[in-house]
């Protein structure tokens, strides 16, 4: 049996507050790369893109604190969406050589449960870290939270915060395929010049220079938002319920700006849903894995053809991990946060 | 022309936080009571039975600090929903003697247009005073919004604040009557027996006499909550967010205990709406009217059989008007507040 070395990225302990780099841990342990006899339920992998999110930052609070129910466990390695390549399989799904996407762990190399693979990578003319991001989940979030639960019609107005990140520059650019007018916020100069330059959004601006944000809204808004895409909650959340129309919905698909926080802000404007009829609406992902056959189907053509463009903003080595995970609670990526463990 | 003295109530000025009797004052005026020579789209009303409802107190800011873009003129009589029988038709829908149920003027007779009713009353073999609630407006809101935005299912869990209020008492036996288990709050034990002994909830608790919420939730809801059926805002609802079951609906119905606020609470448990996919949806009962025929339908042979109750508290005379209104705002009612203008 061949054993190797297996460098992981550990959670040292729960974390309250900003996490910092110190927070994790990289640790060599080893691993054999070899299925135990028997388990027709695992395949052996080589993990090559992990995947940066947000929703990572509720998993490392202790759970009895925590919105999930569930948390990484400390002292092991921290899990996330990411690309990886079979090496030995199990399951009678998977074999040798088959690049897939699904849940894996922060190390080298990972024995998980087939259960954990969302699908098989079937098309590579594409960049395989895409997978990890307009082609991955990020993509199907943007997608279902834009599309089935924002139900957004031809002419809509419709703003995302958040605009820049992983999410928000696809949800800006199906707004535009969809006839929308859209806004995007963003924390930088750099990032609001992606999404007028790169992305097509209509307007955007940085909120950080928006002493009101209020007024920063009605400024582009004056009739009001339609959709508004959830990603920050907080502050930008009660100045846009004062700029919401009838009728106007807010899947929310994340509250980044609260999740360091240990006591979340108030928000103060949501009795304006009320006359308004506003429908506000939480979503994960996984309730929409089946429709990623129906989303690869209209992504992959326009990804192909360059009209649907994606950002990415690259660590490489698992070393880089603690660095680039605890970075984009405070906006030091442009664009999709990938870590590359291994090129192929 | 008869020319005849018209008792109203008016609202003195734009208010700001709690309103007082002192904010309403009751006039004398004088009206004509003859439909002017070739108005066909007015009707000339003597008011019978005017309903107290909380939403009336947004139509008392300046509206340039209000929820609604409605609001009621100072120096005017108020407006609201009420039962009253038509003295003399200009519209051909409507005739001498009908009986209708529309927004009219507090005061004694109203010349107003025929679009404000909202139906005529054919069934009146029940009392009058009814249409003001459970077969009015009150309990299209409690429908609509438990079955159309709560989409209930069997056997879920169901929770009601202000749940021996106009609507409240309502929703609690519609949840019974579809099989679900529900809960009220209210805020005295003369209150919280009604809920139990009367209207048929399985529990009910005083949330007064509870210093915390998130505590009394979780034992009478030790599964969490499928759906809660908001009016009142602010504590509750920030102790809800945290008791709410994956995939359970928050129909808003009104934040009463907001409305006298300057500055709104702030709730900071929204973002676990997130993982638990949660749905808050605002509602006004104007966007359900057409649903009144199905609705009276179902609820008149409950009423007839006695199998929905409905408890009034009933206020005798215009001069009691400002009284019945401002009391609503801080509970003093008991159960649906009418104001009795003439008894026919």
């Amino acid at each position: 049996m061949s054993e190797v070395k297996n460098k992981q990225v550990i959670l040292k302990d729960y974390v309250s507050g900003f996490p910092k780099e110190s927070d994790l841990n990289i640790i060599s342990s080893t691993i054999t790369l070899k299925i135990p006899e028997g388990s027709n339920d695992v395949v052996l992998l080589k993990n090559l893109y992990l995947s940066c999110d947000p929703y990572m930052r509720n998993l490392m609070n202790n759970p009895k604190d925590s919105l999930s129910s569930r948390a990484f466990t400390p002292q092991s390695p921290l899990a996330g969406y990411g690309v990886s390549k079979v090496l030995e399989s199990g399951h009678k799904d998977y074999k040798e050589g088959d690049l897939v996407y699904g849940v894996t762990n922060w190390e080298e190399y990972s024995l998980i449960p087939a259960a954990q693979i969302i699908f098989k990578i079937e098309h590579t003319d594409v960049p395989l870290s895409y997978y990890t991001g307009i082609l991955g989940t990020p993509g199907l979030t943007a997608y279902a939270g834009f599309f089935e639960v924002g139900t957004p019609k031809k002419g809509e107005n419709v703003f995302v915060s958040a605009a820049s990140g992983a999410v928000g520059q696809l949800v800006g650019q199906f707004a535009k395929l969809h006839g929308c007018y859209v806004v995007g916020s963003a924390g930088t100069k750099e990032k609001v010049d992606l999404l007028k330059n790169k992305f097509g959004y209509d307007e955007a601006f940085n909120y950080k220079e928006e002493p009101d944000l209020n007024a920063a809204l009605k400024r582009y808004f004056p009739e009001g938002i339609d959709i508004y895409f959830e990603n920050v909650g907080g502050k930008t959340l009660d100045a846009v319920l004062l700029n919401m129309r009838i009728h106007g919905r807010i899947p929310v698909c994340g509250m980044i700006s609260q999740y360091n926080l240990t006591q979340h802000e108030g928000i103060t404007n949501l009795a304006h849903i009320i006359y308004k009829r506003i429908r506000i609406q939480g979503f994960i992902v996984a309730d929409f894995h089946h429709l990623y056959p129906k989303f690869l189907e209209f992504i992959l053509p326009h990804v192909r053809e360059g009209k649907a463009v994606y950002v990415e903003d690259i660590a490489e080595g698992l070393e880089k991990g603690p660095a680039a995970l605890v970075g984009i609670f405070s906006g030091q990526n442009v664009g999709k946060q990938v870590l590359v463990v291994a090129r192929e």
